[in-house]
């Protein structure tokens, strides 16, 4: 099948599964169903909630009225018509009106069996409209020529969501029920396969399992708390991103997370992000804003003495909060949140190290996101010239800046796409997309050059000739957010951290009591090398103690029974590799040690 | 002199200063001249501004007057009267206003010679208020018996300022005159080198000198942004916190910024703040606050989870900006800010581990105060009986809390005054404070015992018989402040850094041109040990790259000349004892790294 018949099948679905429900529930109410990417749903007001329990039921029904729907048939009406229709459904009615406003065509559309095709006067004269068989829809058509098209066996319900009425909060929460829908039964089971495993990876649920973060309702939604674990990963996350950056000649700075809006006017941020940012009145009547990103606060600094082209390029990298007021419904997980952590950077340097400075943090990029296993894809996203009311600066400026990146694009030697009008309203960018164990796409680190507000903000130096030179300015981040980078990253890994990255390293497990004293000198020994071990003295057997520790996703653990405590050693497994065997402490130590160091996946 | 009759002697300087001033500026009107601690001010409208370059003639004039003045003599009058004779002066003429209203006594106070007394009459039958000689003014008392008993060399004026009347940001600004005053010669230049001292060690002229912070206009008042200087010397600091911190059990948790209001409404934060929280309208319509504290937030991430008795005690730190709305007033330097960043730690533990877990943060804070020189005094703060309504809970469990505290302070054989009052509204507290290098007195680390907290939160465990059983909250913060902890200690070094903070650890400096290559060697090596190495290879002379030195007062630098390139050696000299003599870069290497690592002062 291909995407457009998928597409046509999937919606003929959604009209099976509006006269299922229909007939199942006296009085309820179907409002819209559409076909998506995996199928279709359809949104009902229902007279009493219903759980997924009823799905078996509505299903069966679905398939005992396909038997009949032979074909789809269009009607076209007035909307004073149509209104009569759907007398009692409001739903249809507000779509109605709002296709009458716009003067759109109004089309029904019959499903059922071909000798029960209504005819308009059928329809409009009887007190409520009433069908001898089949089912009726405002629609604009698209379906499949006939379900009976449709293998009985590529299709399913699978769950039911609520969902408001048009997407707006105000407006009353329906039942929305899903269904997939492929082009065979392989295809529905390679997706619900890959389902299951994206959600046993889901970065929410791992993320409360493995204690990494939380909401807090008194806090708010879309403003995570890290507990220990999660705080421990984001911080060596983090030095790791310093450690590259610092060998690149790079250096921290501090900045507030607040600032007067004047800052916004100037660089631009006002006018363009207003909508996002957090705004604060003080008692004295000031206007501030919560910082939606740092590169006007690095401005700020570099800006406190004037620059000698010797000086340069300084770098400046802050890891630190930024804000922007997303709204409740578009907040996700640590995905999409309200408060989130930028490993950010800004390069300031003369238009002919541009091409250096990219190339150093192309290469941190590199190394660091090897070390996660991720691939990488690389974009170029420029301007769109149709809409240059998005930008700040003049095209040729914008010409220039583009042509810097793909050259050193090109001399990367690396296949890129590029991606017009996905530019940052300052400049253009290299964007790095990853891809991850689930073959999905991400888009990662970036980097962007700004011609624009070097010249808002006046940045220059003094150069060989004792003249003002203006400036670029590089911003990057390696990580984007650690948020972001975390949600994909949990998923891409199901939780199981990499030796480095394992909030517990290693679990010291005695067989009985009688090992807790050689044990626990173990655990010791080992924290004080600064191993993250963790000692299990529970009475529980070895076999509930290697569970826990199985289910912790703990990457190592030492097994210490009779035989080990008298040889001083300690039975090795690895979480990937399987038993090791005997070793000693010392063994242990250096192994666990040297896998730290490498980083290694 | 006792302290009453030198404030005498002080108040009558400022009559005296008055009376030179509308000699001096015919139409300038005098507002208020009190005494102070260091001597006296008198804030005047003068008709046209004036600046420093004033004050030898303005000091002339008075001691010109003074050789007449010899007494002081009262005059009650009514307040009617008291309009009359200040009829041209709208501030005395407020003032008297004001006392007509509390219904108080009204004196005027002549000072002069003794046979110009003016009687009641002379003074009201005048068209204005005009004496033969001396000075009239509205006053409460309290002269010297003549301004001849006051040494002439005790005294001088020493500054101008603006200041608004009575304090008020939207009144006039007035020119307000200070003076010194002291007992004898003696004090007085002993007063005025402390004030030089203080001075050059001032931490925002050092601040700016030595590149550590900076304020920007855009960004605002109260919100300092920190160079790669200063954010290196913060990092560092916090890096030992962390250290002592880590060996006590302690871990990490990060946290938004940012809460719902409904978090402080139940923290009582809400209540007792909300003049100094900043508050936010979401586009959504909720409201959120900038967190002032921490607790709250600790407090969420503890409660994600059931603790057995077993787990605790539980210890958050988290290092973090923290923000108040402060009026704009009372800001000062990185003393007094809008945003500051605690170092700041809780811990939730059973009532039988309070002791003990307060005793290891007290070994915390004498740990790293001895590390910077400062002496430590004790204080036990605690509730003011007579004032329960400021503080959350119970008389009794104040009293409970208050006895645990000062049996932790015996037990530590210390000396410790107790100020009543001084408690923090959620428990009492043992503050340390700090005597800097200027035998100044600073609040520095704080460790806070709650009780209350936990009744709000319901915080508990489960105790050994399966029972839920109520917790303490132990709040604690070794630095307080970042920023304030840092403008003590730039003010108690002078921003002679020891070598371990030292942005720049050591200077090398060849002598001539041919010692580059070379001089580049050391400095290389020296920086891949991890030292913070500075080559200076201008064309400047020795003299000139030494005194550069000696300017940002780097710890150490290297003089490499022509003999030492030969040797392979460098004579390092150290900015705390002089010439040490040539060494091997890897003795230098060695002794640097091992002072480094004791943290040596």
């Amino acid at each position: 099948m291909n995407e457009e018949k998928l597409s046509r099948a999937r919606h003929s679905l959604s009209h099976l599964l509006g006269a299922a429900v229909l007939e199942l529930y006296p009085g309820a109410k179907n409002a819209i169903g559409p076909a998506i990417a995996t199928g279709f749903y359809y949104d009902f007001d229902l007279p009493s909630p219903v759980s997924d329990s009823a799905l078996p039921k509505i299903e069966k029904k679905m398939r005992e009225l396909a038997k009949d729907w032979e074909i789809f048939s269009e009607m076209e009406v007035s909307a004073n018509e149509a209104l009569k229709v759907f007398e009692k459904n409001k739903y249809k009615q507000e779509l109605i009106e709002e296709l009458r406003n716009k003067r759109e065509k109004i089309t029904l559309y019959y499903s059922g069996p071909r000798d029960s095709v209504p005819s308009k006067d059928d329809l409009l004269q009887a007190k409520s409209y009433k069908l001898k068989a089949g089912f009726l829809d405002l629609c604009r058509g698209g379906h499949a020529d006939s379900i009976k098209d449709i293998l009985p066996d590529s299709w399913k319900l699978f769950r039911l969501a609520g969902a408001y009425w048009r997407g707006h909060e105000k407006n009353k929460m329906l039942t929305r029920i899903y269904g997939l829908a492929f082009s065979s039964k392989k295809e529905l089971e390679e997706h619900e396969k890959q389902m299951a495993e994206a959600e046993k990876r889901d970065h929410k649920k791992l993320g409360r399992e493995l204690d990494l973060f939380l909401f807090s309702e008194l806090v708010g939604a879309g403003l995570p708390l890290w507990t220990p674990k999660g705080t421990l990963i984001r911080d060596l996350l983090d030095d790791y991103v310093w450690e590259l950056r610092q060998a690149k000649g790079y250096r921290r700075v501090t900045i507030p997370h607040l600032t007067k809006k004047e800052l916004y006017e100037k660089s631009g941020h006002w006018q363009k992000f207003r909508n996002e940012l957090f705004i604060i009145k003080s008692r004295e009547g000031h206007t501030f804003a919560l910082k939606p990103m740092n590169c006007p606060h690095h401005i700020e600094i570099f800006r406190r003495k004037l620059w000698s082209y010797r000086e340069l390029p300084e770098r400046y990298a802050s890891t630190t909060m930024v804000y922007r007021d997303e709204q409740t419904g578009e907040l996700s997980g640590i995905t999409r949140t309200r408060s989130f952590t930028q490993d950010d950077a800004h390069v300031f340097c003369r238009m002919t190290q541009i091409e250096k400075e990219f190339g150093n943090i192309w290469d941190i990029v590199q190394t660091f996101y090897r070390t996660f296993g991720f691939e990488l894809k690389v974009r170029l996203s420029s301007h769109d010239p149709k809409q240059m009311e998005k930008y700040l600066g003049t095209e040729e400026g914008w010409r220039k800046s583009e042509s810097i990146l793909e050259n050193i694009a090109r001399q990367k030697n690396t296949k890129f796409e590029e991606a017009v009008g996905e530019a940052a309203y300052y400049g253009p960018k290299i964007d790095f997309l990853g891809i991850d164990s689930l073959r999905r796409e991400w888009q990662v680190a970036t980097i962007q050059l700004d011609i624009n507000q070097p010249e808002r903000f006046d940045l220059h130096c003094v150069n060989e000739k004792g003249e003002k030179e203006r400036i670029a300015l590089i911003h990057a981040a390696i990580m984007g957010s650690i948020e972001r980078f975390l949600s994909i990253y949990i998923e891409h890994t199901g939780g199981a951290f990499p030796l480095w990255l394992a909030p517990v390293q290693v679990a010291v497990l005695p067989v009985s009591e009688k090992q807790s004293a050689y044990a626990e000198k173990v655990s010791l020994t080992l924290k004080e090398a600064g191993i993250r071990a963790e000692l299990d003295i529970s009475n529980e057997t070895l076999g509930k103690k290697v569970r826990q520790t199985k289910l912790a996703k703990i990457p190592y653990w030492l097994v210490i029974g009779e035989k080990e405590a008298a040889a001083k050693t300690a039975a090795i497994e690895s979480r990937d590799r399987g038993s090791l065997g005997a070793k000693t402490i010392e063994e242990v130590k250096k192994l666990l040690l040297k896998e730290t160091k490498e980083r290694r996946q």
